[in-house]
């Protein structure tokens, strides 16, 4: 028990035009919460930075509330319990915030322990339950399992393959029997996705596409894995075979331009003719929408794809809470190498 | 018998550049064909003009096979039989083409007795199986069960709504329940569409249209029956709600100018960064991949509307095969009124 340390939190200061800057971020220090009836009061050890923060600091409207200014940016945690008032949870557990229960931006929170789950780290580091074992990886296996469903000898196409949803994508993908190419940003990431994670290929997104995708692509692109859009968009968009399915997980290359649901003043996309006359899928989801009632089954494939050797990632390991704005700001801009998490301490 | 006429044949005289002129097509009279083993001779009645025909006129690439030079444009007929190598097939009998079935534009044609149908017209006119019957009307019905799926009191747009599939569509989703508005060009189709077809409003794109969908949907559109593209999904796509689905059937506006599968060049669509944040689905069809063996759950269901007073639809009915041309270039500018049909004699 260590509540005689202070809280130190960072909130949101203003509200970003365009890209996000460290003034829009205030790092304070106060007393730690008083946890409430039902509620846990947990340490965070790891905080996850993802793209989808960029949307809550701003004030368009979209699928979630903004955070307000003046309060704590939003986020999920991994921690230990340090006071409970939950039967299912004792100081020293260690656990994970699902939907309600996410920790924010902060060194404590009090949160409803029925948001919480235990984290079990003896096959799986605490860290990893902000990645693979977390919401980037769920929403990896939703999509794919919902919306790619790529059968085996299918080509599946992923952008930011080295990211923290990318590169499950890609695994799970492999997996499952397809081929799987990647895209990234530069050399160091795409030797990752082939050598580490096994990918068939990866393409620079910094040299020109079209030709590496033909390369690479010969027979056209049954999956498309969005995590980006922009130019890496309009180059595989046209290499659909028929049947073909664009999963839109997100398109973060617009999210400083964009945030909001009202996308109609940002660059036009693909004509849709050919959505008809190959039969394309475009379709978007939120994994807050459908992942977590599945958790246990998601969790069960992605071990046994553990123990099988078929499933490995990259952490991005930023150090400090009070690091946070910067790391998250590079993420927006693709700096980070792997699933960006902030050990808090 | 009557195989002493000749057999009257429009051709493919050269492929367009952009809209379709009459010297794109050639008149023939050449000696009707005679029916192989298994084959059936039929003179049609009537023949179907439909969008997808300016696709087939095109050497570009696309989901079906092009009309060579020289060749019978293609196109569904319905007729009766003149002489039958097939025992479920007597002269007399009132058929219509399946797919593999199609009688093309010509006066006769010898096509296998295992793709026609009989068309019973008890209840329902000849020309009708051309059109609400037809592939146009199992077209509705196969994107309204398999993709839009509106709920009772979700909101359906329907562009084209007074052509041959929108009429059919808008009745089918009214059946379920769903609030639906059409869009049309012009006064007297869209009085139509209100006053004859029951819709609950219809839209003129001939006038600024967000006005009018911000005053029709006040609630935003939950399913989008896209027959047109260009001004018309403009429009529209901003005034999606969560989870809204666009029913790609067909783009006419773009036709002339993007015929093939390759529509790279044509203008852009929409930004689709909404796929996300509002989980759209956005997904093509073609009804002659999945509509046909599921033909008889669709005729009962249309003939019970039918039965039920829920059910018309308007032709427009142009004379004589040799007027099929002009006819085709007015459907592609939405000059037509209704299912287009040509009375064959």
């Amino acid at each position: 028990m260590s509540t005689k340390e202070s809280n130190l939190r960072v909130l949101l200061a203003s509200r970003p035009e365009g890209e996000p800057t460290p003034e829009n971020f205030r790092v304070v220090e106060e007393p730690p919460p008083v946890p409430g009836p039902g509620e846990v009061l947990v340490r965070a050890r790891f905080l996850s930075l993802d793209p989808y923060m960029r949307g809550r600091m701003s004030a368009a409207k979209s699928y979630a509330k903004s955070v307000e200014i003046g309060e704590v940016m939003e986020g999920a945690t991994v921690g230990h319990v340090v006071a409970s008032n939950h039967p299912a949870f004792a100081p020293g557990d260690e656990v994970m915030g699902g939907p309600g229960g996410y920790g924010g931006w902060q060194r404590f929170c009090a949160v409803p322990g029925d948001a919480l789950r235990k984290a079990d780290t003896s096959e799986v580091s605490l860290s990893a339950y902000l990645g693979t074992f977390g919401m980037p990886g769920l929403t990896a296996w939703v999509g794919i399992e919902d919306i790619g469903r790529p059968k085996a000898g299918e080509t599946v196409v992923v952008s930011a393959a080295s990211g923290a949803v990318g590169q499950i994508v890609g695994q799970i993908a492999k997996a499952r029997g397809a081929k799987v190419v990647g895209i990234a940003g530069g050399k160091a990431k795409c030797d990752f996705v082939v050598g580490e994670l096994g990918f068939d290929a990866c393409l620079d997104h910094r040299e020109p596409l079209e030709p590496q995708l033909d390369a690479a692509c010969p027979e056209g692109v049954d999956v498309y894995w969005e995590n980006v859009g922009g130019h890496v968009q309009k180059a595989v968009f046209p290499r659909f075979r028929d049947f073909g399915r664009m999963v839109m997980c997100g398109m973060i290359a617009q999210y400083n331009t964009a945030p909001g649901a009202d996308t109609s003043g940002a660059e036009p996309g693909p004509n849709l003719g050919a959505c008809v006359r190959k039969r394309l899928r475009i379709e978007g989801f939120i994994v807050f929408d459908r992942g977590w009632p599945r958790y246990g089954r998601f969790r069960e494939e992605l071990l046994a794809m553990r123990r099988d050797g078929k499933l490995t990632w990259k952490e991005d390991v930023v150090d400090g809470l009070a690091a946070a704005p910067r790391a998250f700001i590079g993420l927006l801009r693709g700096e980070n190498f792997g699933k960006l998490v902030v050990r808090v301490d």
